[in-house]
C-alpha cells in the first residue's frame, strides 16, 4: 500500500468517480466552534464513497479475471458500489445482502443489475455460501475494505480533500472519517501524508462499535463485543482490517465516539445547513465535529458524510430531532 | 441586460459564490426516460442560488451607496441571500418578510445577521414599509429578479451550466428552471444563448400558479389569480418581471406545469436519489423531467434544484411520498 497506488486509482476513476465539493455552512461553524468542512460523498454515484474502492478494484483486475466476474458481501453500500462498477465493465456481479439490511440498499442493489442473494445472519454462513458461488462460476471476491486496490480507491478522496483544503487556505486540521473496517479512513490518511502532512486523520465510531478507537488505544486490534444493534449499520464491523489497521496505526490521531441519537441530531442538521442526506453511519464523523468539540484542537476541522443510504422511516427520525 | 454583464458577475463571484456540481442518477434517468441531470443550487450558500444575485448587486453598487445599507422584501431564499451578501460585504441589511414565512427561513435571516421585519400579508402594505424605511435610512433596494444586476447574478448559474453540459457531451437539451419572477429563468436563458446556443430554457411552475407558462403562449404579460395557498412558497409571484418576461419571450421554449403532489413527489425522489434536500418550489423543474416526459424532447433534459430550505414538517410529506 503506497500513495503511487492512490495516484493510479485516481487516473482509472478520472471521468467516472464524481469529485465531490467541499462545503460549509456560518449555521454549522457556529455550533462546531471552529471552521467546519464537509466532504460529501453522499453525492458520489451511489450514495457512497464505496464506489471509489469498487471502481478500482475492478478497474485494476486482469481483464481475463474480470469477465467471469465478482462476488461481494456486503449489507449495502459497497455492494451498490460494486454493482454499478460492475455494470460499467459489462461483467456480472453477485452480492451477498443480509436479509435485514435496509430495504433501500437490497432494492438499489438489484436494479443496478446484480444478482442479490440473501443469509440469515443468524442462522447462515455468509463465506460458505460465497466461496461456493465463487467457486461454481470462478467470481472474484472484492473485500469491502481489507484490500489493497479498494484502499487505494477510497484515498482518492483524501487526494480531493488535500487539494480542496489547500484551495481554502486549511495548513492543519483534524480530519475526522466516518470508519467502519478502515478502508476509507486508511486510504484518505495514506492520501494526506503524502500530499497534506498538516492534515491529521480521526476515525469516528458509533459507541459500543468502537474498535477502531479502542485498537488505536491499545495499540492491538480489539473486536466489538456485537456486531449488530445499532443504526449506523454501514459502519459496524466485527474489527479493524489486517492490512487498513497499521497504516491507521502509524497515521491516524485518537478515535471519537458519538452516540445514536447525535449521529440522528448531526443528520438532521446536515439536512437543515447543508441541505444532504446522510445516512447514520456517515453522520457520526459530523456529530463528532458538532458535539465532541472539546476533543478537537485547531481552527478548521474537516469531516467526511461518506454515504447518504437511508429509509424514509429513519431519516424522519432525524427530522424529529431538529 | 447582456451577456458582458453575467461575465462580469462571474468574475465578482468567483471564490464567493459556490460552483455547484452537475449530478446524475441511473435511477432518475430511468423515470424521466432519458439522460436527466440535476444542477443543485441548494448547494448554493445560503440553501438557494439567490445568494449569486444578492452577492452581485451588492458587489457592483456604488461604495458610498453600498454602505449605508440594503433593503430587501422576501418570503426567504431572497432574504438569505441578501443578508449574507450584505454581512460580506460589512454592510446593514433589514430584510422585510411576511409573518407566515416558513420559520426555518425567517430565523435563518436574522441569523445571518439581518433585521428582520415581518409583516401581515392581508392588512398591511409591504411596499409602504419599505419606502418609509429606505427613506429614514438611506437604504438600497435589492429586488428579488426584476434588476439587471441580480438577473446578472443568476445567469452565472448558466454559465457553468453550459460548462458542464459541454463535459458531458451534450450538445442539445432543454434546459428546466423552477421559475418565479424569472430572475434566475432569464438569467439562465442569455448565458445559455451566448455559450450553449443549443441548449433552452424552458420555466417549471405549479398548477395554479403559472403565469410564466401563460404569458409565454399568450404573448403578453399574464397574472396569477392569487398570491398563495400553495406549498411552493419560494416561487410564488404575481407575475412576471418587466424586465425578465422579454428576455424570456425571447429565449424560452414552453412553460411546464406541474402539481403540489408532483413536486413533493420530485423532493421525495431527489432524497432518495441524489441525497439533497429540495424544497417544493425548487422541485417543480425535476417534477416535470421526471413526469411530464411526453412534453419534453431529447435524449437529455437538464434541471434546476434552486433551493433547499425547508421545514421539517413539509420534508416529512415528501418522504411519505415514498
Amino acid at each position: 500500500m503506497n500513495i503511487e497506488m492512490i495516484r493510479a486509482a485516481a487516473q482509472r476513476l478520472e471521468g467516472q468517480a464524481r469529485r465531490t465539493p467541499l462545503l460549509s455552512s456560518p449555521f454549522l461553524d457556529e455550533i462546531a466552534g471552529r471552521r467546519l468542512w464537509v466532504k460529501p460523498e453522499c453525492l458520489q454515484h451511489t450514495g457512497s464513497f464505496k464506489f471509489r474502492g469498487a471502481y478500482n478494484a475492478l478497474a485494476s483486475m486482469d481483464e481475463q479475471v474480470r469477465k467471469r466476474g465478482v462476488i461481494a458481501f456486503s449489507s449495502g453500500n459497497h455492494a451498490q458500489g460494486v454493482a454499478l462498477a460492475a455494470r460499467m465493465h459489462g461483467v456480472p456481479a453477485v452480492i451477498i445482502m443480509p436479509a435485514d439490511s435496509p430495504a433501500l440498499k437490497l432494492a438499489n442493489t438489484a436494479d443496478l443489475g446484480a444478482e442479490v442473494i440473501t443469509y440469515d445472519r443468524a442462522t447462515e454462513d455468509r463465506d460458505e455460501i460465497g466461496e461456493r458461488l465463487s467457486a461454481e462460476r470462478g467470481l472474484t471476491l472484492v473485500k469491502p475494505f481489507d484490500e489493497p486496490q479498494v484502499i487505494a480507491g477510497q484515498g482518492t478522496c483524501g487526494l480531493e480533500i488535500a487539494q480542496q483544503a489547500a484551495e481554502q487556505g486549511i495548513e492543519t486540521a483534524d480530519v475526522i472519517v466516518c470508519c467502519g473496517g478502515g478502508g476509507l479512513t486508511s486510504g484518505i490518511a495514506l492520501a494526506l501524508e503524502a500530499e497534506a502532512p498538516g492534515l491529521r486523520v480521526r476515525p469516528a465510531e458509533p459507541a459500543g462499535f468502537d474498535d477502531v478507537a479502542r485498537s488505536l488505544q491499545s495499540g492491538g486490534i480489539e473486536r466489538n463485543a456485537q456486531t449488530s444493534g445499532n443504526i449506523c449499520d454501514a459502519i459496524i464491523t466485527p474489527q479493524p482490517g489486517n492490512i487498513t489497521f497499521p497504516i491507521m496505526k502509524r497515521l491516524c490521531g485518537p478515535g471519537l465516539v458519538v452516540t445514536e441519537e447525535e449521529a440522528l441530531a448531526a443528520m438532521g442538521q446536515a439536512f437543515n445547513r447543508i441541505k444532504l442526506v446522510a445516512e447514520p453511519g456517515a453522520a457520526v464523523a459530523l456529530a463528532a465535529a458538532l458535539y465532541r468539540a472539546d476533543q478537537i484542537a485547531g481552527e478548521d476541522v474537516i469531516v467526511t458524510i461518506s454515504g447518504g443510504n437511508v429509509d424514509p422511516a429513519m431519516f424522519a427520525r432525524a427530522l424529529a430531532t431538529l
